[in-house]
This record gives C-alpha cells, sequence and structure tokens, in this order.
C-alpha cells in the first residue's frame, strides 16, 4: 500500500514557571557554556527579561556576550549581521530573549555558524533557497519568550523578511529546535498593549490554521523516506489537541490579555497558549493566512504600527496574519465546516441553528467581530495597501508552497487574488 | 523567593500511522546502524508486528540479532539476562516491539550495556537502589508499543519486580527515553481481550492519577539546579491537557476496544490515549493506585492472569493498578473535589446535583461500575489475597516513593491498610 502518511510529533523541551528565567545561569553551568552568545532586540535589553537572566549568569560565572541589535521583524539582512557576530566568535551556547524575531534570528545564527562553508540561501526553504536538510551540529540553544506569542521555542522554524523579493521566507529544520525554552510568564507582563494584541493575533492564526490544515493523511507526496517528510505533515491527531485548547485560551482570556498588563492569569494563560499553538503549528503547519501573510509585511510601504518603537516601517507579524482571516476562513470552511463551526463556538458563536454551508460565513463574521473589539485596523487598506497592490501581493504569496501546500482547499491566483481584495476592508 | 518549581515537558519523539513500521528499516538505514537488537516476546515473536519490522529490516538491508526470552512482568532477574545479552555483543541500535514489559527490558538492557562498569542497583530509583543520575551515553532505542498500552515509548521509565522484595520498583531518567515511539494502530489489532482491558485500565489510571497528583508548585522539595529535579513533577498546565484528553477517550472508546478486536477506530484510538497517558504520567507522575499496584503484582501467589499465554503466576500490570482505584480515589477526593468530580463526569456520571464532598464516593461507584462492566476480577482477594497478606502489601508499598509522593494526600501506614482492606472486595 503507497497511501499512508504520518505525523511525527517530535515535541519541545519546555520549562514554564514565574520566575523560571532566574535559573537559566544553572543550566548554562551544568551544559558547561563557556562562551554564551544572549541574542536580544534594543528595546529589551534594557527591561527585566533580559536582566533577569544577565543577573543569573553572572551568579553563576558564566562567561557571555551580549548582541542586542536583533530587527524587529528581521531581514535577511538583519538575519546576516547576527550570522557575521556569531561567525566572528566561538560561542558554545546560544540564548535568545525576545520575541519571534529574536528568537529566529538566533536559531539563524547558530545555523550558519555551524556551517561556516554553507550559502545563505543553502538552507532558505525551496523554492526561494535551496531547502538542503541540515546536517552539522548546532550548539545548544535556550529560547526565553517574552511576547505570547509565536511559539518559536517550541519550532525548527526560523522567518525572515526577504527584501529583494518583497516577502517573508522562511528556514525549516528540526535541527533548529531550540534546546530548551523557558516559559517565563513574569516577561509577558512588559509587553505594551499592542504588542500583546498583535502577538495574541498569532496564537489565534496558528490554532486555526494548524486546526484546519490539510489532514495528515492527505498530504501529498509522501515520501517514503521518514528523512524526506516535511517537518509540516497537516492536522492530525496529536496537534489537534493543542490547537483545539490553544483556541479555547485565547477565547477565554486574549481580551483581558490585551486590556490589562497586570492579569497575570490572563497574560499567563496566553504565553502558555502560545507554546500550545506553536506545538500545533510547528507538528501541524500553517496555511493561508501565513502564506499571505509574508507578503503583506514584506510589501510595507510608510505604515508604522502603533505601540512599536522602532526606527522603520512595519506590519508587524501577528497584524499581518489576521487581516485575511476572516476571508481565508470563509474560503476554506467548505472544506471542513465542522471545524470551522466549532472554531466558531469556541470564539462565542451561537451554532445552534447554523447550517454546515454557512460555517465560513459565521467564523467569519465572529472573526471580524472579535478583531473590532480588539481595536485591529481596518484592513488592509488601513496598513497602506489599494486594490492596485493586490498582483503584487499574489505574487509574493505564490512562493510560499512551504506553508500554502497546507491549505485544505485549493487556490489559484484568482482565488488568492479575491482573498486579498475580500481583506482590504474588514467592517 | 525560594519557593518556586516548575514542570518540564520533555516530551516524545512520537510517528503515528497505520503501517507505519514498515518503515523502520529505513530508519535504522538513517541512523547508519551495523547491528540492531530487536527485544521481544515469545508470543509476539510469530506475529505480525515483529513480521513487519522483520521483513523492513531485511528489505532495508539491516543487520539484526532477535532476542524473544523477554519475561512478561519482568524481574530483575529476566532485566539482568536481557541485560547479559546486550553486553555480550556490540549493538548501536535497539528496537523493542512489545507491550511495556518488552519496552522496560529494552531500556534496561541498552542502559546497562552502555554502563558496563555499573552495579545493577546504581540506577535502581532510592531508597531500593542508589538512584544515580545517568551520565553516560545510550544508544538509540525505537520503540514499537503493541499494547494500548504503557506509554512506555513515551517514557524514561523502566519497571521490574525486585523478586527478594517481592515489590516492583523502577529506573526512571530521562536518558531512557526512547530516540523514537513508532505508534502502529494496526498491531493493537492482535491483543487477546483481557490484555486490551488490562492495558487500557492502565490508560485509565495513567490520566486519573497524573490529573489528580499534587501540582507541580506544591511538590517539595524544590532542588534548586534543574539537574537534580525529579522526573515527575506532579499536575501542570501542560500535563493537564493530556490527562483530561486521554480520559475522554477511554471514556468513549476503551469497551468497544476491548469487545471487539476489528474495531479499529476503537483500538486505534486507544493507542493513541496511552500515548497521551504516557506523556501525561511522565510528566506529572502517578501516585498511589501505581505505588500501591506494584506489591500487588509482585506478592502474587499463584493467581494466573485469564488470557494471558505465560507460564508463571502473574497478575497484569493493569489490573494490578487499577483494583485499588475506588479506594484510592474516594481516599483522595477530598484534596481536589472538582478534579475528582469533573473525572466522574467524564466517565459517564451526573454530576449536576454533586455537592462536593460527595467527589470521592462518586467516582469511586463510577469506576466500581466501569470495572464490573469490563469484568475486572471482584477485588484483591479475586487474584488471591486475604486480609492476612494486606500487612505485606502495605510493606510492599511504602519504599515506592518515587510515585507515592506525588500523592494530592498524605497518608500513613494506617492509611494504605485501610486502602488495601477497602480493595479485597469491589462488588
Amino acid at each position: 500500500m503507497l497511501m499512508f502518511s504520518y505525523c511525527q510529533m517530535a515535541s519541545s523541551n519546555i520549562r514554564y514557571g514565574e520566575g523560571v528565567t532566574r535559573e537559566i545561569g544553572m543550566d548554562l553551568q551544568n551544559m558547561g557554556a563557556r562562551n554564551v552568545c544572549l541574542m536580544t532586540d534594543k528595546n529589551l535589553s534594557v527591561l527585566p527579561p533580559v536582566k533577569a537572566v544577565l543577573e543569573s549568569m553572572a551568579q553563576n560565572g558564566v562567561n557571555y556576550k551580549v548582541y542586542d541589535q536583533v530587527r524587529v521583524e528581521p531581514t535577511d539582512t538583519s538575519f546576516k549581521q547576527a550570522i557575521a557576530f556569531a561567525k566572528n566568535d566561538c560561542f558554545d551556547v546560544y540564548v535568545a530573549v525576545g520575541g519571534g524575531s529574536v528568537i529566529d534570528t538566533c536559531k539563524a545564527a547558530n545555523l550558519y555558524a555551524s556551517h561556516p562553508e554553507a550559502d545563505f540561501l543553502d538552507f532558505v526553504n525551496a523554492p526561494i533557497g535551496k531547502g538542503k536538510p541540515v546536517t552539522g551540529v548546532l550548539k545548544p540553544l535556550i529560547a526565553v519568550p517574552t511576547t505570547a506569542g509565536t511559539g518559536s521555542e517550541t519550532t525548527g522554524v526560523a522567518i525572515f523578511d526577504f527584501e529583494e523579493l518583497k516577502a517573508k521566507t522562511g528556514i525549516a529544520s528540526r535541527a533548529l529546535k531550540p534546546t530548551l525554552g523557558m516559559v517565563d510568564s513574569l516577561h509577558t507582563l512588559h509587553m505594551p498593549e499592542r504588542v500583546a494584541a498583535n502577538s495574541g493575533f498569532d496564537v489565534l492564526c496558528h490554532s486555526l490554521e494548524s486546526y484546519t490544515a490539510l489532514p495528515y493523511n492527505m498530504r501529498k507526496p509522501c515520501p517514503p523516506n521518514p528523512i524526506n517528510r516535511p517537518a509540516y505533515q497537516g492536522s492530525n491527531p496529536i496537534s489537534d489537541v493543542w490547537s483545539r485548547h490553544a483556541l479555547n485560551v485565547v477565547a477565554k482570556y486574549m481580551k483581558r490579555a490585551v486590556r490589562d498588563p497586570e492579569d497575570l492569569e490572563a497574560r499567563s494563560s496566553m504565553h502558555l497558549a502560545s507554546v500550545f499553538a506553536g506545538i500545533g503549528f510547528g507538528n501541524a503547519g500553517v496555511h493561508l493566512c501565513h502564506g499571505m501573510s509574508y507578503p503583506i509585511a514584506g510589501n510595507v510601504k510608510t505604515y508604522r504600527a502603533k505601540g512599536y518603537n522602532v526606527d522603520h516601517p512595519v506590519v508587524p507579524h501577528g497584524l499581518s496574519v489576521v487581516l485575511t482571516s476572516p476571508a481565508v476562513f470563509n474560503f476554506t470552511a467548505p472544506m471542513c465546516p465542522e471545524r470551522h463551526l466549532e472554531a466558531a463556538e469556541i470564539l462565542g458563536a451561537d451554532i445552534s441553528r447554523v447550517k454546515r454551508e454557512d460555517a465560513g460565513p459565521l467564523l467569519a463574521d465572529t472573526l471580524r467581530q472579535f478583531l473590532y473589539d480588539l481595536q485591529v485596523e481596518d484592513g488592509l487598506s488601513a496598513v497602506g495597501y489599494t486594490k492596485d497592490d493586490v498582483p503584487d501581493l499574489v505574487k509574493g504569496t505564490i512562493p510560499q508552497e512551504r506553508v500554502t501546500k497546507l491549505s485544505p482547499r485549493e487556490h489559484t491566483e484568482e482565488d488568492l487574488t479575491h482573498l486579498f481584495e475580500a481583506s482590504l476592508k474588514l467592517y
């Protein structure tokens, strides 16, 4: 029987607890670290999460250097700068303290410093790069997430904006998975309101996309040799547990977490949900919202995201993902209406008298209301796009096969055009 | 602040799918295996699961030797025999095909063959053995579970019957965790009815015990250095997701799985639930049902388990665990009545008008009915014990601190006496 698939749950090593970051010095000592590379961004470099790590390393006599130049929403250029820093020294352990941008930049630095002869495009996913398997041995990497969140501490994925293509793309390999994720809920209390909102939207879409992704036993091709299988396998019985649970947490806690930075219960629940969704997403995959988000972020013109202290235009990742979600789930619903109805119900909709064929519109409306309540910008037009930009946005989505092929519904360029147009205005 | 705890989810590498075992030859080739040790028991050695593995290895030109002498419900003696087999050769990968007995025996063989100078008691948990940390490097181990199940493919635990103590005890270290668990639902179709029942009871109790275990942030002591923390950490937000889900699966599918060996949906759901419970249990821990099961199994006199083709008296693990469950959960309920009520509800009880103080009796009654419906023997007396044996059973429980300390409720020898006595007769 040639047709079978599998789902491999290569899960993560996560340590969770309030104040757990204070132990990092002991972990580094246990690992025998002699020269640690600590990566973070400029804003975080003066905030408590980084200070806690520096203190712990000092207390445990751990030798380190700090790189605080990570670009929020990294580019190939900013990745290469971090890589150069890593190559220029002999680090034996990496520590990333920050959001997805920091953790991903650190993963890339570790990867290329461990493969000094490799070209940058060697490991970037096909068809944009060569997508070569990672054969060398990376150094251990401890990820300390401060947003809630990308779940990057649980995955082997590093995303960046490929400037010449004006689209985000990534590197995906199990070899990039951090050795340890230290999930310290106290760190999320420092997130500004819009960062909490946008990172929460990433959790929301991770859960929805991984829950509705093409099922693992319908994915093609089915490489016979396990070593050739992609990290993203499609929705499966194991990831489903996580995706569903993360969605329930978003429904219960996200609004509280965004509105009150001192609501530890809500912020820590969202933090843990981002870990869950990361595991769900790292195993099952995401699809259209993420695929389409990459040119939305990469083509940014002049839009300056509210609440972000950065010196460049940026559409934050979580925002770029969620803006298309009503249109996307309206489109995908016919393939698995029950799952879309279930998601709508979890998000608060009354599904008692809803027919399966209305699952899409219902989930789309539920999402629109959720976004409105959380002050999300009114569609792509509010972040600087017009109908004239849609062809470029479609063009930037086509190469994102790594994720778009997990869509439960096949889609043409025309479909993508309609989805972008339908997302120009939300309310 | 000295008082904090953590929960580390060092999860497992699991590949799930129908017929997935046929790939094992490719995995072994990918690993560069030159001399594989395949371990199984006599009954399984002629059944399809082992045949599938042998065929796959032959097809992929993998060199191997077979050890089919694993004792169902292993002892220190049977562990040592397998260890001797492993030490007598130079294996570079281990493959275990079978239930918990096979997987645990194989873990032990791998451990001691990788530490040729160690005494057997070095790694056995304290206070019975020395409980030394595992410092050497083990060979990769692929576990192929054929029962549903112990979850041993997901844990770093190996349990055996220490004959001179007449009690089971174990070795627990993250180093023992299999490299890969291949969960092939087709294998469970070969389980005889009583094996399906008893391995299902292990899943049931794993879920219940890990769900009700002492919470991770109440566990003492709290070793400051992470490396000194035990594998079992107490119930935590991550394990709870798994425990609850596994319990739901048991409630929905266990009876079908036991009664119909061709019900693939039910048998494969129970198989996956045993993986989930393994992760829940490997992370949170189990407590009294498991602690008390060890002398129940270890003190077996003449009882021959129905449906087991073995040449020695045996109380199968799952049976030895479940026989005390009504008494145990009646005892622990006052510490977390909501969880006990929730468990009863999942198992089908109507909790709408039940007061918190009745949670224990309700869950006990619900369990009794469930056991009766699945033809479980009428208590400890039906497997050969009388009131006169209780002091020995209590004595055999005292050293099981590795698990009993996770009980949410402290317990004296007198409490244990009452629990055993209450379990002499169930119906």
